[in-house]
């Protein structure tokens, strides 16, 4: 009988896997994004855990991600926001796969106040992840913040995904920053002064005017001195606090607001909020994705 | 003695020369952008106007754009706004070249009343062109907006260019339309769904979020049905919906609105602008830089 299951997340640029064993990690593997597989999904799966299945079939596997979009491996479904755990949970697609069960857990769809339609896959396991971990965040109202490359602003209510919505400010500004006239290049990095020009981005942004301030990561070093490091640094500010600036104005009051990824961005985020007046708490992504996946 | 004198306008992508007999253009020219040139400038112009060059030396040369940035081919001043034509014609530069006197024309600066430095090199030649051919424009508060790659909306008070703001929202529309996940890839053009998407782009622009409204360029496609066209569509409806609500929120009153520029994206300026109840008129590009190049 088999001693192990396989729980990962495969989104488009990354596959994660965890071998668990007796309910904890006992290794872990990483293979290409699901973008890159494409058809060869199942193919670069295989040769992701190779190594493990020699020593015989999991008993279980758990994917959440990408890997369930048209695209992807298997289609998983949208659960329809508002969606409790129990409900995304019993909207997976499962199969099997070479004699062992396989689940591709569901994305979350919502339409917002303004009827815009808005989905995300493998965000909510980190969501559900979190309310597993810290069972306070099953009372009251919370906003669940996920930057990255497309920002999911998500509002929880009694355990409930309520609503959420989607800002593409992190794809926003790797473009400006890598494929624009206004990103500047950076031979080597100076911190001080990109932490300078973030706050200074921050403080235009309170203005809320993305257009119009955009520019000024060429004019300010143009004409005021500013140099490449404080440019990329504007950049970053700028626009995080425009998005800020926007999803402020359509939120009501909530009791707390956590931050879910990457270090060094939610950090950046936390500052952002604050200077809004806003606290914020920081949570561990992967431990948030495993207790999703079901490691609570 | 020489009876032909050259005037052209150098920009980043492209050279484009005339060729002036009794006031007059008797002939035309395209060659490589000022961007391409870099240290070549000089001999990328010489080649340009080789063939004229048979019949002699031109009388006079002037040129503006950015032949005259710090990486063009000779650095002009920039002349501080407010600035009236007879002030910027003053601040070129002039230097004999080969035996014939050459000006680059100034660009302007300006510092917006939220203490940003903002430049331009190119558009003030049009401007004032404008301004040469209509002379209603010299008395009153105008707004003169020459959309395009970074957008420059200008005030011009009495004849006077009194301050301006770049937006860079075409640079900002091209990277999403080809370089994002939100730009989808279109086989074939279908003019009426890009039409519908643009006036959606610009009915939800009117809420004035850009970054909680671009994501739905892919949901909307994923979940309601809309096509590749309509999302193109849309991205710019959103995209210059959102300048036009936030230049309006800086701007007083103006008497006229005029648009300079590419004329299909002048049309879509002018619809954008009469959906926010601004009435504007389009003037000829070519037509204004010449005039601004000494042509009225």
């Amino acid at each position: 009988m088999s001693h192990y299951e396989i729980v990962g997340d495969w989104g488009t640029s990354r596959l994660r896997l965890f071998r668990v064993e007796q309910g904890r990690i006992a290794a872990r593997r990483d293979g290409p994004g699901i973008g890159a597989s494409g058809h060869e999904a199942e193919a670069a799966f295989a040769a992701t855990i190779a190594p493990w299945l020699e020593d015989g079939a999991p008993a279980e596997i758990r994917l959440c991600g990408m890997v369930g979009a048209r695209d992807g491996w298997v289609e998983a479904p949208y659960a329809e926001c508002p969606a409790d755990a129990e409900a995304w949970r019993a909207a997976a697609v499962r199969f099997d796969w070479r004699g062992t069960p396989l689940s591709i857990m569901a994305g979350l769809a919502c339409t917002g106040a303004d009827a815009m339609p808005d989905v995300m896959r493998g965000e909510e396991t980190q969501i559900f992840g979190a309310i597993a971990r810290d069972r306070a965040l099953g009372q009251g109202r919370h906003l669940i913040v996920l930057p990255g490359t497309h920002n999911k602003w998500s509002v929880v209510e009694d355990g409930r995904i309520v609503s959420f919505r989607t800002m593409p400010t992190g794809e926003l500004f790797a473009l400006l920053r890598d494929r624009s006239t206004l990103g500047p290049k950076i031979d080597e990095a100076d911190p001080a002064q990109e932490a300078q020009g973030f706050a200074e981005g921050l403080e235009r942004a309170g203005e809320g005017r993305l257009l119009s301030s955009l520019f000024a990561a060429r004019t300010m070093r143009l004409r005021a001195g500013r140099s490449a490091d404080w440019a990329r640094g504007y950049l970053s500010g700028l626009i995080i606090g425009c998005e800020i600036a926007e999803i402020r104005s359509t939120l009501g009051a909530t009791d707390r607001i956590l931050l879910i990824g990457d270090a060094r961005l939610a950090v950046r985020y936390a500052q952002a909020l604050g200077k809004s007046g806003l606290a914020s708490e920081i949570l561990d992504g992967d431990a948030c994705a495993l207790a999703g996946l079901g490691l609570a």
